[in-house]
């Protein structure tokens, strides 16, 4: 499997087919790990991360776990390339922007990352649409063992994985579900959505991760600390407390715009599909926005021209990099805005 | 003729085809007259209005120029049709709002007014499409030496036509022409017309005359001084030099965005056209910045969907005013906001 092919295909977690998928786009476990005898990351050679690329990617592409799956380097990939594996949630930004020999390895579902010399040696990841922690979790863990008996792990008795940032220390594991709340944005209630989520010791962020803001409603909240609780136990709050709990929220929000706010709601969701149908030139931030809005009018019903998928599979498409990819060229972002819209313009003139 | 059969007809200043009608939309003169043996407006008494009034309702009707014409009635009209009045740009906003006997008698195709019981006793007006000050020059002069045939008007042989006002001494003539300079204002040049009309003590506001903003890029350019020059000079001045170089102006400015932005220029004009044919709520505002957008489309060749005909049948009937008395009733801002969003679906679903 090679980029080019990921690029035909929807990944696992734009299926939009997992459990309150109305509101949970995907549920994302990561596993932080470092092999015992190298350095960690930021202080190995050149030579050591060649070797642990190796290790890892033989180690890994043995597993069952990963039977169809492929090893990408990234070192020599095309910077293009890398910024399409972020896109789709395969690698972070830090490992694709990072120097020296690193890689990953996908299944061909998207559903399996294994992340190679990222912040840690090894960074495991396992990625579906909709709230399915527990699936997730026995997925990863057996990835987890498997690669266990193929590679050492450092691991001490009493702090558990170690782990190149004291926050990963012990579990190593970091739970992520990315929601989607625009009901909860309109009325503003978010805001509390956000002060609870402090209180938990949970973090909010955008999209992207680390450092990017909530484009077109998405939010990502996921565990802060990793110690001193199983991953049992961290995933059982998650999946069974907090964010069913949040999903009632948005839901009754949603509720409540369809009840008081009818004519606004409708504004915002037609005005979503008039912009999309028509712009000209139209950047990804807006166009993530407006496929926020038509996505609200799909799961309230008010908006029977689209379902999930058909609207999911607007959202890679229109990424920068898988744009550029489809061309064959790096462009400039007036470029892009350009394709993007006529790229739009010809997905959605048939919807009249 | 009713205000009714107002509603029902596109007044002559928006039939789009007079001279230079790709910039200029409408060209007006007026001219302030009060009678002699009667003390101005504001220190007549009611019954003074009231012969006012009557003289020259009476008076106006006679003339040949007014031989269509109705007398409306304005004291014991409904607020709604002063507005509509106000809206198809018949009567001035002060005498919609005055208090006391007064009135307009307007022709059947809306090109000439005569307001009775404004700032002065009369008001006339002549109004077109396009740039044609010369045709209303004749037309309002004629009216004007009718009606001089019929009432005495207070002249000075020193300062001429006494007003109420000193900005109007003299010959009492403002001319005004409403020009579309949506080029101007994209390249944000219409800064510098600005400082030239300020320079040529010319006053620049927006479609409903003083103290209103330019809404939808639509600038009404006027003269404020009514002294030392004659009529025929300042029609002159107007109509073979100022307003010809603004609109060369705004031409060389639209070219310009056709050749080096063609891509944002588009997108402004598909957009609105995308709005306006999805919102679901909007404002009298919006819908006129839309309608301009579409508007420079027209004259650009660039949206080819429409003509300016049908583009300016959606101006009027979206008007606060217009839309409530098609439904016969007054309504709040939301209300009017759904309902106008409703009519423009309606008008534009067609036009896939």
């Amino acid at each position: 499997m090679t980029i080019d092919d990921l690029m035909l295909q929807r990944g696992e977690w734009l299926q939009g087919t997992g459990p309150m998928s109305d509101v949970v786009i995907s549920s994302r476990i990561r596993l932080a790990r470092n092999l015992a005898n190298y350095p960690f990351r930021n202080r190995a050679g050149e030579s050591d991360l060649a070797e642990i690329l190796r290790t890892v990617s033989e180690a890994a592409l043995s597993c069952r776990s990963c039977k169809d799956a492929t090893a990408l380097d990234l070192d020599p990939a095309d910077p293009l390339d890398r910024q399409v594996l972020v896109e789709r949630h395969l690698i972070s930004r830090q490992l694709a922007d990072a120097p020296g020999p690193r890689g990953v390895v996908v299944t061909r579902g998207e559903t399996l990352a294994v992340m190679i010399n990222e912040e840690d040696h090894v960074r495991l990841q396992a990625l579906r649409s909709g709230l399915q922690l527990t699936t997730l979790w026995g997925e990863i863990n057996t990835l987890d063992d498997e690669l266990a008996e193929r590679v050492e792990f450092a691991f001490d008795g009493r702090l558990g994985y170690l782990t190149a940032c004291p926050t990963n220390l012990g579990t190593g594991i970091r739970v992520s579900v990315m929601l989607h709340l625009p009901a909860l944005k309109l009325t503003n209630e978010i805001v509390r959505v956000a002060r609870a989520a402090e209180e938990l010791r949970l973090a909010i962020r955008g999209l992207y991760g680390e450092g990017t803001d909530a484009v077109g409603d998405f939010y990502q909240i996921s565990n802060q600390t990793t110690l001193g609780k199983s991953e049992e136990e961290i995933i059982e709050e998650f999946g069974e407390s907090i964010i069913p709990r949040v999903v009632e929220y948005e839901r009754a929000a949603r509720q409540a715009l369809i009840e008081k706010r009818p004519v606004q709601l409708d504004d915002r969701i037609w005005r979503a599909f008039g912009n999309l149908r028509t712009a000209r030139i139209i950047s990804s931030e807006e166009t993530l926005l407006h496929l926020s809005h038509l996505r609200l009018g799909i799961a309230t019903g008010r908006f029977p021209k689209m379902d999930v998928k058909e609207l999911n599979d607007l959202i890679m498409p229109t990424q920068p990099a898988h744009l550029q990819k489809r061309t064959g060229r790096t462009m400039s972002g007036e470029e892009r805005g350009a394709l993007r819209a006529a790229f739009l313009r010809e997905r959605l003139h048939h919807l009249n």
